[in-house]
């Protein structure tokens, strides 16, 4: 593998890029794209109408209802589709990529997805997987923005096989985008790590809404914390259900961390613990200031 | 009791209001009623840089550092302190009210407040249980805005000795301070859905933030979902460690039904069950999306 994305070729407007999925997080990367000024986006979603619409918005310049021919002329591609799918798509495609074509993903969740992409390319391309530590409630192309990017953090979680060049290229590509900061880590670290700060926010929140005390009364005595606490509700289920199954293993050790948590209260309650209670808060009032303080 | 606030008198330009407790909450209404343009605002706070601070900006005109003779001016007098404050106050200071004076508070649980207090009560004084369905992070006076009631519910809890006209009274002030609905409950059901809708978000949010699988990395890794689910676990310990054991019993029936929901989710993890994810996340997609479109 040769450094295709040297110094030079940071010039984002030489470059054209394919966005597989244009959904959310795709609609997204194809909006602060458009504003970074790149050379030209293709698209490929099997939505027709969507396509179009990104088409008469100007978002995107070519629309691919299947991947075919065009695929040749990208020099980056971006998968913003299901894990699942990932794959499958480089298997069917890899003849339509270009010899020298950088990929990338968006998954939140990495499993061995990774290490199962890389023999199917061709010596000179290369994936390094990736994701913005963004989204947003609801799903679809019109919920997309350009936005979800301005001051997050972007994830680079690179393999032993990947171009550093490329690597720095990738992150240097998540800076344009309108991101706060990369960070670099394993896929093992990152898989550990987001079904606490991620999956396990999610499956919280389903669950809080779920609850057998939800009832009709139940809208006339919800505020800001219950409106919080249950945004991400409103949630992707088939894109969720692939990543909860991803990441199995990890969000189950962190459903037993939080009923650890649970039983503390529990028996803090049923002892009439007061002091116990105060000092449960009071660490977490210090720990979420110290977290968004940083 | 008679009712004192009948039509003419919900001219609130013509009432003297007496706010006990100046804090996040007590502020707020301070600077709402402000705008309402009430007769005068007397505020008892023990803190008197609160009470200069509050007085220079206009918020207040008549600050107490302990209660006094002014009390005697309010013809309405929020409460808006800890839960068990509220009844020690009443006991000392009842024979400083006027006679007709109507009392109120914002406490969030009600406990058994509302029997304890009436015996305490001159004839033609009457205590209206209520409180805003709102909120904010934090604590104190500086964070106080008019603003926690716009578009907010009310909850009125009346009594069975309450003089109807007062508690409707209660529910146009409600609605003059910028809330959108007021809604009526009892003080057993009123507890026991706020154990639902508001304690139990809390204690999540503390519970997450107090996860083992906390660490110095974890701020890399946290988005949207993270940050609201979050939110209030910067909490007033002192506080809501009050809100907590006044409604034990419900609170401890709110986790075991929400680690009912929990354990649905590590049998479906723990067998690969991708049909039973999808479907606890499509019923909480739609249950969400109710809740805020209804």
């Amino acid at each position: 593998m040769t450094g295709r994305f040297c110094s030079m070729d940071k010039e984002f407007k030489n470059l054209v890029f394919c966005i597989v999925g244009l959904g959310l997080i795709g609609g997204s990367y194809a909006k602060a794209l458009r504003l970074l000024g790149v050379k030209k986006i293709i698209a490929v979603d099997s939505n027709k109408d969507i396509l179009s619409q990104a088409k008469a918005q100007g978002v995107i310049d070519t629309p691919c209802a299947l991947p075919d021919e065009n695929l040749k002329e990208a020099d980056v591609i971006i998968f913003a589709v299901y894990p699942a799918s990932i794959f499958e798509f480089v298997k069917k495609n890899v003849g339509n990529f270009k010899a020298s074509v950088l990929l990338t993903d968006a998954a939140g969740i990495k499993g061995d997805m990774i290490e199962r992409i890389a023999p199917l390319l061709g010596k000179d391309m290369d994936f390094v997987s990736g994701h913005p530590m963004a989204g947003k409630e609801g799903s679809g192309f019109s919920q997309s923005s350009e936005q979800i990017f301005n001051g997050a953090n972007y994830i680079v979680v690179p393999g032993p096989n990947n171009n550093r060049e490329n690597v720095e290229w990738l992150k240097s590509l998540a800076m344009a985008l309108g991101c706060k900061r990369t960070v670099e880590v394993t896929k093992e670290q990152h898989d550990k790590i987001i079904a606490y700060t991620s999956n396990l926010p999610h499956l919280l929140a389903v669950a809080l809404v779920n609850s057998k005390s939800m009832n009709d009364d139940t809208r006339f005595f919800v505020a800001g914390s219950f409106r919080d606490a249950t945004r991400v509700a409103d949630i992707n289920a088939e894109l969720w259900t692939d990543l909860f199954l991803y990441n199995r293993a990890n969000v189950l050790a962190e459903i037993e961390m939080f009923k650890e948590e649970l039983a503390l209260w529990s028996e803090a309650l049923e002892k009439n613990d007061a002091e116990k209670l105060k000092s449960m808060m009071r660490s977490a009032a210090m720990k979420r200031k110290a977290l968004y303080n940083a």
